[in-house]
């Protein structure tokens, strides 16, 4: 065995009594194999351990050498945001259906898991976003994102209006819905639905994806990872917007605010079995048909 | 002059002290034709006239024979919602800036109106939606709506479900951020950022249009406009949603309501210039180029 | 039995021996039925009969109440084309794959088929195109299309101009790869590929969509069905362009022809299963997924 | 001046008479700097020199440090393929209307040439491709790309089938039109038009846009720029297809052949006057609308 993988962190899907078996095997058969295994509190649900094995994800992270996640693409991007401190590897399992991101089917856990804890893997670098809110020029909010970040107008209905700049220049001012600044992981959630273009996941770039823009030539771009993503809006009416980060709801962002973009520094390490194939997922979720 | 056009109304954008001018200068050059002329109270903030002569948008209606709308596409919009169970044929004039509705300029009002008085006009008569919101079998809420009637996800971010019937048979069930039910009247509006399709504004047709949904092959879809289309939602975390009608917001519904739209037996009767060339308005407003 | 439909005739998909088994079993069915069958050359490779009941398709229409077309939706647009002129009913056999268009499958074939002749039907009136050619005021080609007439440029690359009128205005001059006009029927192929909406099938509407186009606020249009569509176009360095119906090429068309649409007065009268639904096959052809 | 750029090469629009004035004012105006000037023979219908000043683009890349390109952004196109194996940088010069590439107006052309000859200018590396069409294991033709290379369908109509691997592993199969390959120089142009995203000029980069694909999942993806793509095709009916790089017309391909895209390892060095702003030239051609 891989020397590199003796504490393995796993970290599950909230309230979902239907982990419960996965995420028991799991926990036997890496017993089995001699590893110290830490849990957090949700995974405590399902299987008896010491106290002393349960913690939350940032004492799990820092005891770790990999962390496994167990649930559906969600879940990751949790496990991913916890991470982005550290160089810990994350491993995602589903629970029977292939996600984007969790590409080890509970039935072939055991083998696949087996083969990366011998460093058969294959190893993906993926960056991810930190998105900050700036009140009168106090850092007010932070949040990070493996996904996208996410400014939107308030209520239903009527448009935001949205100056963006890119290193600080104007890249455009839109009237809209909303945008959307995703990671290549991202490509494939949000800002698909939006008319993004699906981006493969080790890129060092960033997509910015209008939402329902009134100027119909006001379309999705692509720019350098190394970016740094300022957003300023007003919204008549309202004077607010709503701002999320992989779904999770920001408070309230006010006219005069600036979010402002960037990823950090570190990337997620994301390994997958050695037969990976991130066009094959993109065939299987998109129902892109027969191979030939 | 035409002996059908006596008495006309005129209808004025709100809080809009710029149109002041156009206004007054409509108003003398109707009364001195001998026209019959009311105003709405907001008129009323830019002319002085008799108090019989100010009246309420119903009764102003009642008492005319041509309504003129000046404002924005905004305004004319809320005049054909308060026309919708009379006859009374609508003429927009515009701030100066064309509108996709308000086609009239001030500049060149005088002679426009003076032969639409005449008879002399291109006759236009477009549908008009009445969204209804049915709870436990009552009827709880009711509104028209001119461009489109949009049901949108109460809250950033999460998904809403749509079901959605057409004359009591399932179209589609969809997961998305909501839905659009244009008029052709609002196919150059929402509609259009959403990606649907353009329409001719005389058509008795109906546009369905997702709004960023999940599964990509969901697309815009044009039904009869005798159709009843019936919705129904589901919202994790929320169970509502916001219903829009021509961006009037309506009272929250929530899951187990149904949305019931159908259009109302009468249409708008929209009266133009006889030059009037509704492709060579999308021309000028999309941004089409040269004319050969 | 219904004594409407007495005298059938089969018109088969070209060249396609793996159609035998449910043509031959068609046949027996029918004859069982004491019905008069004739059937196209096509159809008689499969099936022994008496030259008499062998007829090309204009005089198998002329002596049919009923055409039943077997194969996919490419054949049963041919026999649509075929029966332009006639009023002739049309029913769509496919060959165990589920078609836009051919909706009956050959384990249900003989009990659909057989409520139908009794009376038992869902009937569909749908428009069909009729394309012309004009060069120097002379008619020089003329092609029916029961989904759409597409311009497309000569050759690749390089861009076409296109100018479109609209009942003999002008809608507008468009830098394309081409402009497809499609009926409500084509709405799911060619049409939807290139981003047009989904339609009705009964509507009484046409489809223009501009095949990429250099100008970003081109969108699809839809326009009333009893319009008239004329097309002129140019194309540097080549001058000449590709025109085709229902994919039909049709011969080179030069700059200066105009190409002018109109939907034949008489509609196509499509027979379904009474249980037809077309928004099912709309579910499953385009991957919706799950029926709540 | 600027040691750096003392023999300068120009690149003229070729048949263009109407670019006289502007190369006659360019070449008086680096004459009289002192520089040494060579001349393709476009340019020589306009300017009277030596003929030993006046070199095929070979050769005139060789003798030159800057390449000035007077046209449009096509000319620009040809001088960025002619300069690919050279590292002499490349600045253009339009013809009195933006360009996406030739920024640099006839009108502010000495002042802005002096200030990039003063070694006071932005630089942009950007990439370049390379396309090659191998037959039965033989390379049978190369082309150099700077916006695209684009295969397409050999004729209308039909569709087309195009298996696409990217470093060897399958990415799809997909039914269209075509497919386009774009660099980020390229994605402003043809690529744009079939719904491919914007993408900031310098990075390492490619978008694969299928063109009116049959399944509408199938959508622009971008993928790393060091990325060797592989198509192979087939044509029902026509079994060869067409292919072009920057609409470069290359011999019809076959059923069975390779066309493999690979950048140049070398890329295109753009000099800009130091003011120079993508995102400007985005809003200006775009049509974006107003700054705040």
């Amino acid at each position: 065995m891989n020397k590199e993988f003796k504490r393995i962190g796993l970290i599950c899907k909230p309230d979902s009594p239907e982990i419960a078996h996965t995420i028991q095997s799991l926990h036997t058969f890496l017993s089995e194999m001699d590893l110290s295994i830490c849990i957090d509190p949700e995974s405590s649900k399902y299987i008896s351990v010491g106290d002393e094995y349960i913690l939350k994800h940032s004492a799990l992270i820092e005891q770790s050498d990999l962390i496994i996640s167990i649930g559906g693409d969600g879940t990751l991007l949790g496990a991913a945001r916890a991470l982005v401190n550290s160089n810990v590897p994350l491993i995602g399992i589903n629970l029977g259906r292939l996600g984007f991101l969790v590409d080890i089917s509970p039935t072939e856990m055991q083998l696949q898991i087996k083969e990366i804890l011998n460093g058969n893997y294959h190893e993906e670098k993926r960056i991810i976003l930190n998105a900050k809110v700036i009140r009168k020029g106090e850092l007010i909010y932070q949040q990070s994102a493996f996904n996208d970040v996410v400014i939107h107008r308030a209520q239903s209905p009527g448009v935001i209006e949205i100056d963006t700049t890119v290193d600080n220049v104007l890249l455009n001012s839109q009237r809209s819905d909303g945008l959307i600044i995703a990671t290549p992981t991202g490509s494939t959630a949000y800002s698909l639905s939006g008319g993004g273009p699906l981006m493969q996941p080790s890129m060092n770039a960033l997509i910015l994806v209008p939402v329902n823009p009134h100027t119909l030539s006001n379309r999705p771009i692509v720019i350098d990872g190394d970016s740094k993503v300022d957003i300023r809006f007003s919204q008549r009416n309202y004077h607010q917007a709503q701002l999320s980060c992989d779904n999770i709801l920001a408070p309230t962002i006010l006219e005069g605010d600036t979010i402002s973009i960037q990823r950090h520094e570190q990337r997620i390490h994301l390994l997958h079995p050695p037969e990976h194939n991130f066009f094959e997922i993109l065939r299987v979720k998109l129902n892109w048909g027969r191979t030939p």
